[in-house]
């Protein structure tokens, strides 16, 4: 008898039962002020997955000596933001209940503020580790509180003062960058220099990971909504990505921003599975 | 002294006081439930309208003769759709106020609904002359009741039975094509014939006239989300423009959802372009 | 608990078991002379169905009502061809067997081959209807036999003179459109007319019905690899298809050459998903 | 001892002193006021033809069996117009000169106008048949004489009125519609009808016919720098040129206008090609 | 009562008669000789730059705080190239007699040309600062003297020897590299390093600083005619520019040669926009 | 008497007979197993290397001094592996008979294998030194052993142990890294570093040197069918080029896998035209 067409992120073929770490998409892309489209990320990152190996010789593992679980992408409604939120929230907290750790592929950023407010549930102490070319920290945009461009401000309201860490910043109002120099975020611009100095701080908190793709160069990722050139490259990513992974205690984690129709030579998904890819191995002990 | 930089539709270039008709553009894309993308049409049509004759061999009449306003484009905010169509209804009451046509340029689909209620304030006695490859009838989309597949469905709401005239529809739900059968709505499938038996009945009330230019066939058309096979060719729509404008009262009127990066030919966007400045001069006199 | 992420054609969601036609895809371009890229098309075809409705406003009819079975595509090797001909001979045995009807979806034509050599098995006195605008009767395409060029001629090996149909063909080598003339198959050129006057003689035959996609106009359908202007509308495809579903006993059907990347506007993916909707329809009783 | 690598259109491969015929190419867009991009249209013919068969089941006829030369394209520099011209009549000239007949690939329309001159030193009594969506009848453009927007206007300027026959014209300036009309030429609107009216007139004259390929309606040559939609297609094309081609006595044509790059599906190209094999086709007796 | 759609660079909205800085457009790329489309850059970065913040984090600065006017671009007539530069010139006139600093966005490299002329008619010991990745040194091209490839050339021909000096350099031919050590120009090979040891000669002189963007490496920049790999990133362009700004004094400026269609990303774009953001807030004392 | 239209790769218009190095395509590409599109990379090479210099400032070279042959592009059997080996390996021994150097440009990395069997057969002590990002060691690729995925095992099974010299390499199973490892190759991961400590093992060796374009960084080089993030940038691949070339004795090369449809931007072709003139002139003394 014949086998129904399944299609996950390649090598994350375990039960859910058996799986630590649960994939799932989050296609949504409603706030998105410039160029829509990453709506089409997450389904894009497991289809072209399959170009892909399951080996990494940058961290010597492979997919296939782990346990992980795909469960595809929620059906969002568009043009109902809370609706939207909820649902992320949603899946975030069976994911959570069962012990398991949230790995989220947006979509947007605004994505982010669905799982941080599950995962704020159950780690009330928790720590966001943030990497981006924009600081998101407008209180509004437009008159809009929910917008991709005020996410981490929308976290901050939850987490509060102290405990935002933000990477590679580079783009933003000059508001942004004077309301986080006043304390209430802590920001190093331009690259993802400095790392060490913020573990010592978070090293036994728990700590939600959240990588806006467009913290690269678009030189090397040109898919995404908002290019800001003078971004890092792959290597200065990937670094980062092991280092924090292994110093702290992440228990919830996203990746957003990858518009793939905006790259049609397909280089931008290609690099964003392999982010994927790394990301999972360097969560394994 | 040098002047700034003005970009209106070619040959749109009276002043507001002495103008019969107002262009404004809607750029609104967030409940697409496919491929995003209308948000950057109005732009476009103005931008590429310079590549486009003001004369009509069609109509032999040329856009310079006309006292036409091009307003430019709403500001709009993503992710608020209330907000948003409250924008749009303001814009038209103001136009309406001084007297004059609105004619509003997409967007997706669910920006007539703005329209609509405003000018339906202003002629409580409209009816709706619809043109599209969808039904647009849903009640809901997921759950969601201000959806561009919901929008005709909303404005029955607003007018009520046998006041929607749909032409051009070859798709939609089982249920969108039994309910419009069951009264609701007027329905000639597939194209553009017959519109002379409806002249009849609405030729002394005031009509609001909404283009979904994915009536037209992929063929001409690619630029658009959903592109439905099976459509009218541009002549036909030419054709079928000219008769409902000159044998109605067309009280305020639209064109929606080009996607101009969709098809990177340029054809689309031409086509567009065309559309508006026959449409215009069709509204002549 | 979690499910996974299964993604089948639209409304073809029957278990195997219950299911009357089972829809299966050979990704495979290996012997394609010109563009190639045809690999993509099945996973295209099936990715971008969700933009599809399941109701046909052209039958009155909805693939909800119907059992259907999507097995995914063939993990098919590049660079030998004999090896991906067997393959696909072996999944139409299991669906023949099974006594469900195979719908393949290619790739190149000469993934008809696999099909038509599983088919003939079953059924001996098998007759060939044939959509393209290309002959595929050479004999050998720069010494190879075994080439998409050559498709219907291996066809004719199989089955002899007066079993295959042509219908639009208007692309071929002179000695192509000689011999076919010689008595060796039936060809209408240009177009799908005429197709009444063959079906008489093949009403009560088990018939193979094969689309090259490229039988229609490359203005409806670029996304192929060797367009060929000239071509029939979608229209005049549909009504063939409804024609011949309808009045002969079809055993084995394909779809080929539809190369999604040449089309980045998505209208002819979105065609071919019509013509899947479509053509299972027809096929209903 | 290997050999050069030489480029020709498919089935041109006659030696200069046999040819009957001889192709060159002229890629020149600087005066071109939208989009550039039609110097890319000679080599892009060329390098695409081979995707095409040499024989045509149209006029059952083969390239092989004619003798046609392809003399590459014209080293021009841009940014200089009339040193573009003037190489232009210069091959033309050569070509005439040893009794063979010039078919000139452009580039932008203005080429044509470097052909006309040439043949028409060499019979006065030229006719000249335009095939075009534009009339191009402007007396300059910005004040320039020299426009692809003035070419016909220019031939007009040598040849007088009665002798220029215009057919598919659908865009310009409404005083070049209003020039037309006052006798200077004959001008058909919007398609290729009304052929046979005019042949009477020039059967046995010398005949310059020119072919800007924007005539062709958008939806099946989208790949051309000012689409007009509500053009012919592509089987109204091919039969105005054999009846042109059989009933009148051509000197020198030529086939203007595909932007390759514009559409980049290669369609546009592909049916250039085509457009180049029967026409070169049609001109055998 | 509705106002007129202005579109200026973002941040740029001051009067004319207040502004210090004017810019403006030069649409043109006729002597073009690869892949023509540098005309659509400076509307293209008109209309993007609203995905762009006004607030610099690198310099700390922001365009609302200064007065710039956006004086947009200059209609001109593709084949005439001396009435373009002339028009260049005309315009960049009338700034300097305001006493206000032109900033041209080109088109191609030869607009430089028609502002050099003005600009060293007021300011006769001008000095020129070139980023490029070609000499553009060759005293014709094809027999054609006034050439995007000639520009520095005739810019030479103004000024002289010892008075221009180049920057990133890394093609061009032979005799170009040999004409520039004669003594003719400096140059500074492949990157942007050295600067500071010409400061001190210039430090006291007007200097018209020209950038062509394909001084930056393809990675980063693919959207321009002929891209050179081996460039600098835009983190080096952005410390050179504010040096140079900072340290001399520049009394005109442009940047050349973004060709935005052929980066369909809108990468390239992006960053220009930044580029001429920094470099507007660079020219701020 | 006009002159055929021959296209070479810029600056390479010796003759055979005089010539010492033998330019010449093999565009094949049907064992592909992702993304196809290398078949129209020689073509697409040796046309747009008329946007490059001759001369290079890198090498103070240029290649209108040296003695280059371009014999164009062998043609090849889409669907039969063997057959083109073959075919590859008869064009390389002849221009090896004649004394002369092959430079062969892909098409998939499947194709080096046919050059190295012949070049073997004449330098029987044959060592490879291999630039790429995937190791290419697999034994069999889906059961087939004739895969680009196994072109080096290949080459392997004919030179044996210590003899292939591999850099760059950042992808591929777990398996072929371990198996390097177990002495069959030096493998040197990621960059193109250390190969001053190979040279002194090979210097006095024959060396076949085949280059996969790969190697490079998806920023400057996204026009390939496996884009690998992480790799190396163009001044890094010029450097290693010629210290190799300079080095060693090179008696056979190649550079393989442009795929330059998936660059729209032209970019990446660009830059292999520049790697292959900088290779060129690299390998003349």
């Amino acid at each position: 008898m014949l086998s129904e067409n399944i299609e996950t992120f390649i090598g994350c073929e375990a039960s859910y039962r058996e799986a630590k770490i649960v994939l799932f998409g989050a296609p949504f892309d409603s706030t998105t002020s410039y160029r829509p489209g990453t709506r089409f990320a997450s389904a894009a990152i497991r289809h072209e997955s399959y170009g892909l190996e399951t080996y990494s010789p940058y961290q010597d593992k492979d997919l296939n000596d782990y346990k992980i679980f795909d469960s595809g992408d929620l059906e969002l409604c568009f043009g109902n933001t809370n609706k939207v939120l909820d649902k992320i929230s949603e899946r975030t907290d069976i994911i959570l209940k069962d012990n398991k750790l949230p790995f989220l592929i947006g979509g947007e950023h605004l994505v982010t503020l669905g799982a941080v407010r599950s995962v704020l549930n159950k780690y009330p102490d928790l720590h966001i580790i943030h990497f981006d070319a924009h600081a998101d920290l407008r209180d509004d945009y437009l008159g809009e509180k929910l917008s991709h461009a005020c996410v981490l401000r929308r976290c901050h309201d939850l987490v509060g003062d102290g405990r935002i860490f933000q990477f590679g910043i580079r783009s933003g109002d000059k508001s942004e960058f004077v309301w986080s120099k006043q304390g209430h975020t802590f920001m190093h611009k331009f690259d993802l220099q400095g790392i060490e100095d913020i573990l010592i701080n978070i090293q036994d908190k728990p700590v939600y990971f959240t990588i806006d793709l467009d913290v690269l160069d678009p030189s090397c990722f040109p898919g995404t909504g908002t290019p800001e050139s003078g971004g890092v490259d792959f290597i200065s990513l990937l670094n980062a990505i092991i280092k924090i992974c292994s110093q702290t205690n992440i228990v919830g984690c996203d990746l957003v921003e990858l518009s793939p129709n905006l790259d049609i030579s397909g280089a931008s998904t290609a690099l964003a599975c392999k982010v994927v890819r790394e990301f999972l191995l360097a969560l394994q002990e």
